[in-house]
């Protein structure tokens, strides 16, 4: 398997969130940013600020087609970044909106952008509180790209949500239909005509998660929101940070059935695809049917589901049972030549 | 003047911070944003955090050419953010740093600009807490585009710098050579052969502005970097936003020779031009000489130099006073087709 130093330039895969992504991390960026990085940079950081925590977390968005369905890069910047900061626990409050827009681009494109981004805020309770627009020349950049920036506080002083702090036989839920997102959006870059009926499930997750963290806050142990690399990356990576095993039903995982077609046509495992609205839990056994029952509730969590618990593997990897009683190994994505979903 | 609404389109003018930029931002960006935005969406913001300021501040950067003489985009990067965070009193502490990359690009590249990245880091004393990286394909992006967003805190409670506390006779001190960076760029995109001699002022100043706030906060009203637009775009801002007026005695104004020539050629006032390591300060009458004297110990703000002061003058306007007794009004610019300078 090539790595990015043996690559020796930036790929596409560098960019989707698979195990080319981390390599670049690990093994380019954080070396040579040395002492002046925390060491991790994840895409969300939990910071000391006045003796207080704050969490603090950036994401540039490239997707392309930049206007789908049910939404626009606009709500996919808003939403994705809202909830890096939910996933951490915290609240979020603010957001930073700075665009590199191509020359000639559509002003009324712009303000439907805008618009998306009000929406999304809004629904969201943030205030964007600082921008910067830069303009390129005609070519020198796709028609639009948006970077957000959020800010958030932790309402209860939470900031135990944690790979180190998952359990053996801690429950997994997934809390929406997997692979929506970017079927919709590979459906209208491809031309599968299934756009109309696989719509993203791009949304705000904050309300969501801090009902149930108000309740619950202490059986639930790690969330991650699966974006670029899907379930199975976000597996592959707490498996590797807990030192424990993963064991997934796969017909519990909630699909749509013409989201699945689509991924079987396009000979992609819907496992690995980016969603902008849908995270996954890891709970405490005993607090597992309360916390679902919450979730189900409320309307970006109606399709939540059980799909599997933490095991303690000696072999640490995620296991995938099918109904027939087949067992799959989930392997960490090297990349997939998906760029531009989000 | 055509302004945003009659173009209809993004145009270069629209990121280079003259009147299109502002207008692209109050006509457009504010009202749709509506109650979600906080109503100013300048670059930088002092928001309530536990109770406490805090300052953020966000930047996109679309250099071209991204490697120069003495510094690339990473240096850019860092310094515009840490400087932006700086001239509003804060002390900067913590970087997200945000990567659009185009497929292909050369890891050793990208390896330099982290270096960069580092250095400046280093030298502003910030921590990089929060990264993304993105990849594009061949021809969706000119090489790399880096956002930075930037977190500060207040050290002594100070948040009263503002164009609001500029008075009548406060002194106008410019802290370096102006036009320097832009000159450099220029030089090279253009092939002029000035690029040896003028180099890019690109610096992370808040070291600089933290030893002169220390001793003399109270008699600094107003401070501002001199980026996109350069003085005279700042100097606009602040009769507009002051009541006041200001007079400039241009030959005060701290300019390298050689600069002076390529502007001249190039048929460019570098009073326009973008700076990277330069800030504008508005002082009290009677700290203007230890403000002075103190910036000129600083190896950044050795060619420091009062250039004139505020007026009342009734008709808000920027009046540039010429050694032959010529007076010049120095009008907002509308935009200079000078895109990607920072």
């Amino acid at each position: 398997m090539k790595m990015t130093k043996d690559i020796g330039r930036i790929v596409l895969d560098h960019g989707t969130g698979g195990l080319l992504s981390e390599d670049l991390i690990s093994s380019i960026i954080i070396p040579r940013l040395g002492s002046v990085s925390t060491g991790e940079l994840a895409d969300s950081a939990v910071l000391d600020m006045h003796g207080k925590k704050i969490a603090v977390t950036t994401d540039s968005f490239s997707i392309d087609p930049i206007f789908f369905g049910n939404g626009n890069i606009g709500k996919v910047s808003v939403c994705g970044t809202i909830n890096d900061l939910a996933v951490s626990g915290a609240t979020p409050l603010y957001l930073t909106l700075a665009f590199i827009i191509e020359e000639d681009f559509p002003l009324a494109d712009f303000e439907q952008i805008l618009d998306s981004v009000r929406e999304a805020a809004q629904e969201a309770q943030v205030h964007i509180v600082a921008g910067d627009t830069k303009v390129v020349g005609l070519g020198e950049a796709d028609k639009i790209f948006v970077n957000t920036t959020g800010i958030g506080y932790f309402k209860h002083g939470r900031t135990h949500i944690s790979p180190r702090n998952i359990r053996k036989n801690d429950n997994i839920i997934v809390t929406g239909l997997l692979g929506n997102h970017s079927i919709h959006i590979l459906s209208i870059r491809e031309g599968l005509g299934f756009e109309s009926r696989v719509l993203s499930d791009c949304a705000p997750l904050n309300g969501m998660i801090a009902q149930v963290l108000e309740d619950h806050a202490p059986d639930i142990h790690f969330m991650r929101d699966l974006t670029r690399g899907g379930l199975g990356s976000v597996l592959s990576e707490v498996v590797a940070l807990s030192g424990l095993g993963v064991e997934i039903t796969m017909d519990k995982l909630p699909m749509q059935y013409e989201m699945k077609m689509a991924a079987d046509m396009l000979g992609i495992n819907p496992i690995y695809l980016a969603n902008e609205g849908n995270i996954s839990m890891f709970v405490s056994p005993k607090a597992t049917n309360d916390i679902l029952n919450k979730i189900r509730q409320h309307p970006y969590g109606k399709h939540a589901s059980v799909v599997g618990h933490v095991t303690d593997d000696l072999i640490k990897r995620v296991i995938g049972l099918g109904d027939d009683g087949q067992i799959t190994i989930i392997e960490p994505l090297y990349g997939r030549e998906l760029p531009r979903l989000c």
